[in-house]
């Protein structure tokens, strides 16, 4: 069934692929032949890269899990992402997603509340299907909960004092609202297998990292205009605690930083400060965290079993994507 | 500790007094010291009769449960029942509950969206804590997803026929919207307690009927302006399937059904139907359906063993309330 892989990470990937249509029948579960039916089908219908599907069955594989404990387990942690994503939608008022127009968009408050509350259920139950259901269900929704509130201190994006404070607050934001849900789609499949609380300890913060890492990549993305129906640089527009937003607080000089904070406070004329954001100075700041994140990862992996090692930098580069300097827009820097 | 009580029942009610306290405790971590906790503070101003509490707590106290995992379980009843209150306020754009503002009037879209979602996530974390970490997680998803798919049908007043369709579309959405929640606030305590399915089954037929009937006394109470700071007919208002919109749909005339279901398409001057449906035949179909879910309820207890069957005639005094023909309001009905 795996073919002729050569490595243990290579037969753990082909494994998973087999696996994704097992996963994806289950997903459908939680809305198809629902009232939710027509709001689900249009979530579904923005797709997906379900690299989270991917980090748990191949984990599960390379560990030895019950491929149907396995099977539960990736649904589970993409329910709970798909939740956050139907209900962050409507948040941010976010009228498309991947060029679809969103739920809430199309089947109103209603529909995506609705339809978010559904997913993040039925994610618990499918954590609950395992055979780890108390530690799974409570490091799930100990994930979900690591969600909300990071993107409740996203909208308190001049909450600290500028400066380093300004970073770290920023850097916890993005291990909350993106790491955690990294890190459990790892540890899942170690809970599943029984790995020990120390070892897991340290894969949960190298996959946080990496998260993190793949958060600030998308923040870039963001104000780069990179992101499909969204216009350049709309989190810095909605006042959103994001990277660039961080790292002008985090390097300006007290001055900018004060013209910043009144800005973010009531955004307006969000334009010239976009601009400022994309100076080389704030992009060079946000590359020194995103290394610094990947070194995190990588020094915490060279503490795993060699598996584990070899599925982690394999992730470094599926989920961290290209450095962030190779995605420097062509445009110049200009100061407000 | 439960002092001088007679019977089982007024000894598990003692008990069940002598725990609230432990349960209240673990609501309030569900928000407290987060970034929701000014939103959780918020909802917890309205206060609330921790009917479900009692429930739980009850049946457990009889059943000789565990007194901590009857604490957890009862939490995991509540933040569900508060997760959904405060979703549900967002969809029906309600100002006020029991007089005091919304989360969402006083923390936005965001804030009733975010502390829902924690509200839910930490009812399955709390189910997970229990000795029955698989039966009661996938039992209380399986409920919120009721609940869920309840307030989406509410809002499709019209999709059934007229006449008997009609009914038993509203008697499903009431167990659905309300009943279930009454239903697993007493088989959680089964579960916990290893009662046999059977038992169980014939339980939550009974408590589902009882939790329809408390449905059904909540809509007159809405139709008749009896719920605080909310006018008069509101949900009439606002199209939303209730007990007098689906009497009217059962019982009228077809001329007048066709009528009505136009104004339910495009709710405009909804106070000449408020009148209609506070007739007396109205008001004599509703209180025949609460009659006959009191019969429904009463007949599954008769089933069940005597400890339990003491409990639910309780219940049904405590739950059901005064009789429906009791709170006819002195108002005379018109015929629009």
């Amino acid at each position: 069934m795996t073919g002729n892989a050569d490595t243990p990470l290579e037969a753990a990937l082909a494994q998973a692929r087999t696996q994704a249509p097992a996963v994806e029948a289950r997903l459908r579960t939680a809305w198809a032949d629902t009232p939710l039916a027509a709001a689900g089908a249009a979530h579904d219908a923005a797709g997906g890269k379900r690299s989270r599907v991917r980090l748990t069955l191949t984990a599960a594989a390379l560990l030895g899990c019950d491929a149907r404990d396995a099977e539960a387990a990736a649904a589970a942690v993409e329910l709970l992402h798909n939740a956050s994503l139907v209900h962050d939608d409507l948040i941010d008022e976010d009228a498309t997603r991947r060029g679809v127009p969103s739920v809430w968009k199309t089947h109103g408050t209603a529909g995506a509340v609705l339809l978010g509350d559904r997913l993040l259920a039925a994610a618990h139950a499918e954590a609950a299907a395992t055979g780890a259901p108390r530690e799974l269900v409570q490091a799930l929704s100990a994930t979900a909960r690591r969600l909300v509130d990071g993107v409740a201190r996203e909208r308190a994006p001049a909450a600290t004092a500028p400066g380093d404070a300004a970073r770290d607050a920023y850097l916890d934001l993005a291990r909350d609202k993106s790491g955690a849900l990294f890190a459990f789609a790892v540890d899942a499949a170690l809970i599943l297998a029984g790995v020990p609380h120390r070892e897991r300890h340290v894969a949960r913060t190298a996959f946080e990292a990496l998260g993190a890492a793949y958060q600030i990549g998308d923040d870039l993305a963001d104000l780069d205009g990179h992101k499909l129906g969204r216009p350049a640089g709309g989190d810095v527009a909605a006042a959103r605690l994001c990277a660039p937003v961080a790292a002008l607080r985090a390097l300006g000089e007290p001055a900018t930083v004060a013209a910043f904070d009144r800005f973010l406070a009531a955004p307006e004329d969000a334009e010239i400060w976009i601009a400022r954001l994309r100076g080389a100075d704030v992009r060079a700041e946000i590359t020194g965290w995103r290394d610094g994140l990947m070194g995190d990862a990588a020094s915490a992996a060279a503490r795993l079993r060699p598996e584990l090692r070899a599925f982690t930098g394999w992730a470094a580069t599926a989920i961290g994507g290209p450095a962030p300097s190779e995605e420097a827009p062509a445009c110049a820097a200009a100061t407000p």
